[in-house]
């Protein structure tokens, strides 16, 4: 007892709002509605909506370390909905509206959520996933007005419900900080999906690590476009690291289109955007078309899935913005690497390097450290303070013996160390017995300014086993020529990783997270 | 257990040096030496010899909570002491070589520390302490030359230690994250010194904070000239941020002057220059005077005391610099608040918000919040994840009820929530049975262009009980008179609180942390 203390400060994501509250009281969060219009509040009325929101909830007998579920667009209600879960210690649990009622009504009913947050438009999809998961019995709706006749008894509108809320004895943060917060389960590109459980403790110090100089290096005056759906990841933490500082944040409710997105930007003058490199293609692409400027946007942080070289340069000439890389999973809360801000040797190969709290490990297949640790291929290991240790229903380790938690991208670590990430290592195609690696394939195709997106998946082969195969978005219509594609490979891979066929196809498509599908492609072109 | 969690992560300090050495390796630590020589080190490097230095350390008896005092400037081997020293666990005891051997005794005895660690010109002031302090055992010298015959048999330099330290089986952050790691004792300007107590997982934080972009926003590209002493406050916690992100670290060593200091600047490119106000005084004179230029210098961050505005307005004239103002105290790990860097709006009266994990609190003289908290002046109370619970050695909190610590500090804080400190409650005079605020006074004089430093105290008065005399140290040797000295006064305060007497000194007199010694006025001016 004589040593002396300091005082006891729990890091729970609730101090967040309360602190934007109190110190950032008018910098707003803004929704974009359809029709061009938006909804604007303050962090001070936001979190007395968040308040009523816990006490609605508690009303319906939620408590601490119930699961709640939300199936909704980035909006104003949605993050009052985050706050009024995880403040009174309940658990978070995002529902990916991309997915369908069988895969959600799986991950609701093995979370034994009893209510769903809902945005208007899904509450069809939200009754069909409490017709199939017999622990949903509620549906509150947010974001618009509650269809008539089509539900159950069960569903509500929550906004009424708001206004008669007493707030007075709702408490914020009484609990450990080690508590859960949230959960989110991975898309399941294979097999089942898996339920990633973050804790309190785990975003807080990983919304400390986004808002260092060295990462996003988010300040008061500036406005963040968060394009990464909230349903997904954690928003990479932005929810929380937004008004930890007092910045205001946008967000882009139900549309991505890049017309959308080029008018919310310059109606709020954005000055950070954040999403997965699909999206900004999208906005490329409208600007360059309609020969619209960004005046107020000065950087765009991409991450999610590797950036073909060619569009980060495309998008950097086309909106007059730096691109910022950076690598993460949802079982890293999810950031794990950034490239630091306006590096003037940014490349999209690289995505940067990690931050106190973050550790990184190339091994072999098996697991093994490799005795030297940069500038050589192998299997990336992580560890620290926001990745994940056991999943959500789980009782074994997600990690092995010494606390690394396997990835699954194969990676290289320069001189610098710089992370750069060469390939998934369940892509990997195995052609006479050798492993050729489409990631590397894709990488110098997609440098190709003809090139939009490009994939390469294994295909059957009666003699090889598999051989690879090239699926290409091309950005004028199949100007080049198949040679051309090819090419620059003969300078850069051995003779036998040249893909034996190219398949032009018009429009990518994409897995619910924005990513390249390559589970789909595999079914429609690997036989 | 089915939650499914993320992985422990202990926050204790030594990751800091470990991740430096990692990911930053060749990223160096610079000493200032004498005779304009430097020393440099990598991380990687220093973290082996701060390793070697706990195996010594171990070696003569040192465990997990013991005290190690050192009584050094700011050199590589402070820095691997300090890891050293909490690395293993034990409690880094900083004591300040301007103050007395009597002093600093009584600080080691109640910390009841055996082993000091001393600067080698330090040597003959350590052994004074070893003499009065009972429980100093033992004196390891570091940074030059052991003296010859002057001291006891228990003296001993460090550096051969090393060489036959075997660090093998030092194990480094198996402990609590909560576990005290520093301890400083405030310079007491008023009664007994008291004993700050920082644990691990206090100066993590504070070292997050520090690294956010509204913060000191460190990166690794950054230099970093830290001028703040390692034997007070943490040296407001470089010593931990710099390595955390890999930033070049310059240490001064024994010489704080003007040409010593841009001297070091030029050599080694800083970028970031951190100090008290005075010591910058010295580095604008000697620019003034030479001529020389500071080109790689964006930023200097002021702190610790009150910024004279004309002071504030040279630097950054003369320095072609931004200056960043900041509050904190002994008692916060140390900082408070900050101006976000490169604001436009910057001011010397503002010192910034506070970052999420700190909060403030204006109160009436006995702690009672007042009802409006925005634009009226009070006593400033703080709360948050650095700040102190408890005195060394006290059993009693040194918070009131709601967790609140008193800084003795007036202040208001304006709408944008800006703090502007006012005050120090214990300055105030009392003339007439009323208060008068000599900063007030003191911030009026300091915009003149030709003073350099003011101070106002009281003095014993037969009739008023004390009236304010105003001590100023001028520019131009006094060529401004006392009329001009105290004209802005006459719109901006009472008729009487203008000072009934100007003394001029030719050097302001500073306390041993750097700030303008009233303590030292009041016995020579106040009687």
């Amino acid at each position: 007892m004589i040593d002396g203390d300091t005082q006891t400060f729990a890091l729970t994501l609730d101090k967040f709002l309360e602190h934007a509250a109190k110190w950032h009281p008018r910098a707003e969060v803004v929704t974009a509605r359809d029709g061009g219009r938006v909804d604007r509040i303050g962090y001070a009325s936001l979190l007395k909506r968040s308040r009523r929101v816990s006490a609605v909830l508690s009303g319906l007998g939620v408590q601490a370390g119930d699961r709640v579920g939300t199936l909704a667009w980035n909006t104003q209600a949605h993050v009052e909905t985050w706050y009024a879960v995880m403040g009174m210690g309940a658990v978070c649990l995002t529902l990916n509206p991309r997915l369908t009622a069988v895969q959600l009504a799986a991950m609701a009913a093995k979370a034994q959520t009893r209510v769903l947050i809902v945005s208007a438009d899904l509450a069809p999809l939200a009754a069909q996933i409490a017709d199939i998961a017999p622990t949903v019995e509620r549906l509150l709706v947010i974001d618009g007005e509650l269809g008539k006749g089509d539900f159950a008894p069960s569903v509500e509108a929550l906004e009424p419900l708001l206004a008669a809320a007493n707030d007075k004895d709702v408490v914020w943060g009484d609990f450990a900080e080690t508590a859960p917060s949230g959960l989110c389960f991975t898309s399941g590109t294979t097999g089942a999906p898996k339920g990633v459980t973050y804790t309190h403790r785990s975003s807080y110090l990983h919304t400390l690590r986004l808002l260092q100089a060295d990462v996003m290096a988010i300040t008061a005056r500036d406005t963040v476009l968060t394009v990464v759906p909230m349903f997904h990841a954690n928003a990479w933490g932005l929810p929380f690291a937004v008004p930890a500082v007092g910045a205001k944040l946008v967000l882009q409710g139900r549309h991505n289109d890049g017309p959308s997105l080029a008018a919310l930007i310059n109606a709020e003058n954005a000055t950070i955007a954040v999403g997965i490199a699909t999206v900004w293609l999208g906005l490329v692409e409208h600007v360059e078309a309609s020969g619209i400027e960004l005046p107020s946007l000065k950087r765009i942080v991409v991450g999610g899935a590797p950036l073909p070289p060619a569009l980060m340069e495309r998008i950097e000439r086309s909106l007059g913005v730096t691109v910022q890389t950076s690598w993460g999973m949802t079982e890293l809360s999810p950031s794990g690497t950034f490239a630091p801000p306006d590096d003037p040797a940014r490349s999209a190969a690289v995505s940067g390097r990690p931050a106190i709290g973050v550790d990184l490990l190339i091994t072999d297949a098996e697991g093994t450290a490799l005795p030297e640790q940069r500038n050589v291929e192998g299997h990336l290991r992580v560890r620290g303070a926001a990745v994940a240790e056991r999943y959500f229903g789980e009782t074994e380790s997600a990690t092995d013996g010494e606390g690394w938690f396997a990835t699954g991208d194969l990676a290289k670590i320069d001189t610098e160390g710089n992370l750069i990430i060469t390939g998934r290592a369940k892509d990997l195609i195995k052609s006479g017995g050798e492993w050729i690696n489409p990631a590397e394939i894709e990488a110098v195709v997609s440098a190709l300014p003809e090139v939009t997106l490009a994939a390469v998946i294994g295909r059957q082969h009666p003699k090889w086993g598999e051989r690879p195969i090239l699926l290409v978005q091309t950005r004028d219509h199949g100007m080049i020529s198949d040679e051309a594609l090819l090419a620059p490979l003969r300078d850069s891979v051995a003779p036998w990783w040249i893909p034996d066929a190219i398949i032009r196809i018009p429009q990518m498509p994409l897995a619910p997270t924005g990513k390249i599908d390559k589970i789909r492609l595999r079914v429609e072109y690997g036989g």
